[in-house]
């Protein structure tokens, strides 16, 4: 069958959905109808993509009618309760909540590290990886295919729209109230003027760092920690491998960054290390300390690639590497590399 | 001899002094006669010091006669100049610059970890560490005592004001710009929006983080991410210590956070390792995330201690513990040890 197949896109409303339709907008158009999809209170608006006004319908049943990929974007009960629903009507859904990433019959794909295993999705969803673990993961990726990763230690400052709209506008209530001041000198002196407007993080964010994100899971580990650990051990195929991350929110909108201490089997080089950078697909090497050159989120937002800086090897341990990754969380570390998934998903429709 | 000892406090007016100024007008009142020093263009200025205010002197070697010991809170240059001509006079220096930390004939001392080295000091001067390690060093240093330090894998979190009154004032500034503003979200808004502003930073800070601090030193490393390595080898007598870290700057006005990965010689626990952080002098274990507790930025700043919460073991590895710590970079970073080495050597001329 050579058609160009239905899109929905569900969750449209939302900070990720926002970002996908501009990535629908600009990339090469191989969809046919694109249906948008959100909950009934955001029924009835009408959101640009392609260029034209499309009315945003109410989830149900009957939107999946005649779709053939659908790209989620909603909390993880709703896609844990739709994504079958749509499933079982013969819809290809790519799933960007933690649902079904750990589903041994879900694929967690990367394209540019395991676009293989898009093909084979039992349950008919393919799982879209946590945006931190996607901020670093293709890069080590690429390093990994050469040298063989043996272990991962990380640590993250992610950026506040990682919790969503709700974060974003929670780190602006913030800085206008500290903007001005001479807060941040005191102990407890920005949690009063914050008050209990923290939003979805647990501690104020603005003039503060605040290393948790997530839920509690065992032994005091994050969810979000557990995702770095499980997901990259699922996307590169390496169930053993020893990974340790620390989760930390900073203050700062969108892209997160990661410093990451790569191990591997054996001693590595940086100035192979370099050229495998600089020619991995969907990796930019900026690494030019002596000229100032090295990625901050600042200069990434809003652009597709996974930046890498600070290319080192450590200094105590020839087969290790430091890295500073940063991604666009809304961008690779969510729409993109759903999108990504779905254009790979929709070659199946098309190649007839 | 067992009198009052004299101390001179140099560099009086910088973002350290002024609260070397507060800690020496809170601790048990040591000292005799406290002489404030600075650059010429600050003399003549009154600061208050325990409940009086006192003349801000020029920096000249007339200023350390009679003074039994000088604190030097100056940059690089200047501490190498004077600080042994301050020497030669019979003045116990305690530096916090790093024109000296590294001398073999030059004590780096942390009142908690290592305090029998302020007693030989071949120069008649202690050094202080950098802000980094001490950040740090005493909840590792305890860890050590009784697991056997093997390896160190840290990231830092660091606040603006490790660079100065210029880094807050900074901070402030390019603060003023964003809040209010929908700036992060596009590559490249917020560098247009500070223009040439970023003060002593190659980034602006504000909604950003930086992954810099110092100056180029060989194979990409920064100068901040050597002194961790080289200084906390040397504070912990361990001059084989694996140690690799990446500096990063964020948008913090003061307290330095670091994620620690650190392995050791054997299994550990993280009961023992709580029992010892519990009972560490200098430490605080702030660690119930069930309960909202680990330690941010916010809450630390203005406190003495070292917190640590974030406690777990490395899933993958039995030998090593996660950690996350916040210090006062300005108080147990700078002011407060050097305060403590000061009061250390103090107690030789007070014994009698």
């Amino acid at each position: 069958m050579s058609r160009k197949p239905t899109l929905a896109v569900v969750g449209a409303t939302g900070a990720v959905g926002t970002v996908m339709l501009q990535i629908l907008s600009q990339h090469a158009d191989i969809w046919g109808e694109i249906r948008l999809v959100a909950s009934p209170r955001s029924a009835g608006r009408k959101l640009a993509v392609r260029g034209e006004q499309v009315e945003v319908l109410a989830l149900s049943e009957e939107v999946f009618d005649g779709v053939d990929v659908a790209m989620f974007d909603v909390p993880d009960e709703v896609a844990a309760r739709w994504a079958p629903l749509a499933a079982a009507k013969g819809v290809v859904v790519v799933d960007n909540s933690a649902a079904f990433r750990m589903d041994p019959d879900v694929p967690l794909v990367v394209p540019e590290v395991n676009p293989h295993a898009a093909r084979v999705r039992p349950r008919g969803i393919v799982a879209n990886p946590n945006c931190t673990t996607l901020s670093m993961i293709v890069a080590v990726g690429a390093l990994h295919a050469e040298f063989g990763l043996r272990e991962l230690i990380v640590s993250s400052y992610q950026a506040v729209s990682g919790a969503g709209r709700d974060g974003v506008e929670t780190l602006r209530r913030q800085l206008k109230l500290v903007a001005g001041s001479e807060l941040g000198t005191s102990p407890g002196d920005v949690r009063r003027a914050v008050g209990d407007d923290t939003g979805p993080f647990p501690e104020p964010v603005a003039l503060n760092v605040v290393p948790w994100a997530g839920t509690l899971r065992d032994d005091g580990w994050s969810s979000e920690e557990m995702k770095v650990r499980d997901e990259s051990r699922k996307i590169l195929g390496l169930p053993g491998l020893r990974v340790a991350a620390t989760c930390v929110r900073v203050p700062v909108i969108t892209t997160h960054s990661l410093t990451v201490h790569a191990r591997f089997e054996d001693e590595v080089t940086v100035d192979r290390a370099r050229e495998i950078l600089a020619t991995a697909p969907g990796v930019v090497l900026f690494d030019d300390p002596a000229a100032g050159e090295f990625p901050t989120p600042a200069d990434v937002v809003g652009t597709d690639p996974t930046w890498v800086g600070r290319v080192r090897r450590a200094l105590d341990d020839p087969t290790a590497l430091e890295l500073f990754v940063c991604g666009d969380n809304l961008r690779k570390g969510a729409a993109l590399n759903t999108a990504q998934i779905a254009e790979l998903v929709a070659k199946e429709f098309t190649a007839g």
